[in-house]
């Protein structure tokens, strides 16, 4: 390729191609996630490797690196601006790696998943702890390759969530543990005991039809989407007609599906509302986590776990769902809002849920100063556990094996959970200015909000940061304030505190 | 790339790098078959025929093509040496081809299946005899691109079975009219009826149960395959580890989903007792069709329909279907055998299916040799299935929409089912002189069936052209007298003729 001025038609061809590879990769990990048989794993894994270091070589080519550095000098309109400048800064990170170093890491990757899913199967930390290490090690090592000097995991945090560091993070974990720990405490106190309807066991036939009535209910269509069955929970994005969620389903804890279901399509919403305009460019792709997360979690719990949202389809659910038929409405959304320390983060309620995620932060954090390793991290998590939410694991699974993330060398990502979640709380607290929020979930128009959020935030896919968009939307920076009064209100409400 | 000497390890790269992107592109078109909405189709129709153009750029590369040219004039182990021979002969067929023709065409034919698609569920053939009329065009373009002289039509029978032509198939179609036609009026003239039971509704979730029972019973594993859901069932290989089949479901017709898994499960047992030494290698997926066909018919005909193969499982698929509660296990074997010319292929008996592919085969050669065009198609698919078998379709969808190949451009392929059909009467000839088959299956010993087919015809792969395996296995060439015979006893004896 010789750089003509006609560089901007280039940039778009070149999209195209990265398009076209990550479709690609975007579908074989969709398929290996929901049907596709573990004996193919290892052959797969290999594959998908193979495709990762071509796609690797398209991203890093000289021309792709000069065209980028020359672009990144001039302007244009606006988007294709953002978009040159978030390209360039994920291509100087991924410059100098040598190509056989990615592709090995790569294949570990996949590799880890599939060891993962084993040694949680059977609750064997020891089969996953080396894996793990190999993990930590080589992500280091990736890392090592930029041109960057800050700390390690300040470096991933940014990658997940552009502009967060350590020191944002501590003080905002120390908020939320301070405003929320007495919260709980008095909750404790209470000695409320947990509804027994919630353990009622439900078929997964009948929670499947359940799954379908909510995708429904928040304007989620088949059409462009489609609802799988996976170990973990997850949304894909494969273009923007096309978004695809995941649930799964336990017998015995029948609401796990209905709130993986809420969360997932929130992610895809956010996809499938993004301008199609985009369709193929990076733009349409660099939402951050936590401003995706913002999404999910805004879709399961401000919305999901609200009385307003139900009180239209609670008759429907309870017609479906004989475990609930003696069971109020009012008595169900306080089922669904119960507050009860617990082990597994996707099941956990609101209030405690920023704790579990404080848990990995720290973990994550040590495991990139130096001060931990995989040795010993399932006791490790097991005593920060007990030390933050007054409980311990028994099993690895219910513990240091329960998420999917660092299989996937996911590192950084888990504190965007928690900020994402508090995103949301702003969010809301905007919506409220523009719409009658609870009147219009009662006329069943969950519409009006999906095209609210559409208009404010989706539309845009990933123009502007967090911290712009915040601002832009709001009128004010991240404010984790209105996340803390959120939690503190309705707890108080609920437990009449 | 230069050539250096050590070009079979460069052979063996080459081959990792078609792999990788095969794979990819068969997990995309899965996917789209199987779960992906509607409307992401065009895009990903884009990128899949993209990711087809790189592939096709990779095989016809200069450097790709000295190297299979030095190579075959040379020679290395045996199983290199056909599969050089067989590379050189793909190559020979695409080297001339334009990239921008041959990604046009690409993505002409993902689009024309999403058209198929939706004229077949609405019997609107005016909607896609344009995008056929093109299918055809533009398959008469790329092969012009072939320094071949023979007939389109013999080259696209080549292409789908190596070494048939259209004097051998006539050859061959006529002697089944002669033989098959007599047998079919004397039946006819019997007026037996037909059992009403065939018809009884049997709900998707029993016929799904008894779909997992038969899979079972044909040592299918889902460790090592699945079985999901399609407009028109299909088997799609992987790996040697990752062999999957589809069904489909149809609540009036419960046979269907029964026969539809034992045939798909026929190419999946062949795919996935190929030596694993070739995983990855072109000679492992290079067996021809009519050599697929004849797994997928003995195992859906030969087996499926013999009394021996459900007489230990009877009782357990009556326990599951309430429909057959009353059916005695002589009155089903003679209904799964019930011969009726009938207007859908896939459904029809195996005294009428040959006729069925006639008509097929008939249009086809027409379409190529000028006599046909798409236009009218539909009439003259009703007239050849009046002429032949006495039955008119009322809808396109009964008629020429029923099947989905042309929208795939698979002209030539159709032949090859009544071929494949000839033979599995062959393999079942030879296989009976090493093994009692009846009482195998009586003894619910499948396995040794299966084992014999791995080891005389499976294991191979591609490494032998059809003629060849026949002869070393059967001892004799070619012999449709087999399956002649075979349809005629068995139609003797069910009918008392």
């Amino acid at each position: 390729m010789t750089l003509t001025p006609d560089l901007l038609q280039q940039h778009h061809q070149f999209q195209q191609k990265v398009a076209a590879y990550s479709l690609a990769l975007a579908t074989m990990s969709w398929d290996a996630y929901t049907i596709a048989p573990k004996a193919g794993g290892p052959y797969r894994n290999r594959m998908m490797a193979y495709l990762q270091g071509e796609l690797f070589s398209i991203t890093t080519a000289p021309e792709a690196i000069e065209r980028i550095e020359v672009m990144s000098t001039q302007s244009y309109d606006p988007i294709t601006d953002r978009e040159i400048k978030q390209m360039k800064k994920e291509l100087d990170k991924a410059r100098y790696i040598p190509k056989d170093i990615y592709v090995a890491f790569s294949e570990l990757v996949h590799n880890a998943n599939d060891i993962w899913e084993q040694a949680k199967a059977t609750s064997d930390y020891a089969l996953f702890k080396p894996v793990l290490q190999q993990l930590i090690d080589q992500t280091k090592v990736l890392v090592s390759y930029r041109n960057d000097t800050r700390p390690v995991y300040d470096q991933l945090l940014d990658d997940f969530e552009t502009g967060m560091t350590m020191a944002d993070y501590d003080r905002f974990f120390d908020k939320l543990r301070s405003d929320l720990v007495p919260v709980i405490k008095k909750i404790k106190d209470k000695m409320v005991q947990k509804p027994e309807w919630l353990d009622r066991k439900v078929p997964v036939d009948v929670q499947a039809k359940v799954v379908d009535l909510l995708a429904k209910h928040l304007d989620y269509s088949k059409d462009t989407g489609a609802i799988s069955v996976s170990v973990h929970p997850f949304s894909q994005d494969f273009s923007a007609r096309d978004n695809r969620v995941t649930v799964r389903y336990l017998e015995d804890q029948f609401t796990s599906s209905i709130f993986a279901l809420i969360h997932e399509v929130g992610h895809a919403t956010y996809n499938g509302q993004v301008d199609v305009a985009y369709d193929g460019r990076y733009i349409r792709k660099s939402m951050t986590y936590g401003m995706h997360e913002s999404q999910s979690r805004f879709f399961e719990n401000m919305i999901g776990r609200s009385k307003a949202f139900w009180l239209p389809i609670y008759a429907e659910v309870q017609g479906l769902v004989d475990a609930l038929k003696d069971v109020s409405l009012d008595e169900f959304i306080a089922g669904i809002n119960f507050v009860e320390p617990s082990l597994i983060r996707i099941e956990a309620d609101e209030l405690t849920y920023p704790l579990h995620v404080m848990v990995r932060y720290e973990i994550e954090k040590g495991l990139f100063d130096g001060t931990l390793s995989a040795e010993n991290l399932d006791q490790v998590w097991a005593d920060k556990m007990e030390a933050y939410l007054g409980i311990r694991p028994q099993t690895a699974a219910m513990g240091v094996l329960q998420d999917v993330h660092w299989s996937g060398a996911a590192f950084g990502y888990f504190p965007t959970y928690a900020l994402g979640s508090a995103y949301s709380a702003q969010w809301m607290h905007a919506l409220r200015k523009d719409l009658d929020v609870e009147a219009t979930l009662i006329a069943n128009d969950f519409k009006a909000i999906k095209a609210w959020l559409a208009d404010k935030i989706h539309r845009h896919g990933g123009v502007y940061e967090p911290a712009e968009l915040l601002l832009q939307v709001t009128g004010e920076p991240f404010n984790p304030q209105y996340y803390v009064d959120y939690l503190v209100d309705k707890a108080t409400t609920l437990y009449q505190l």
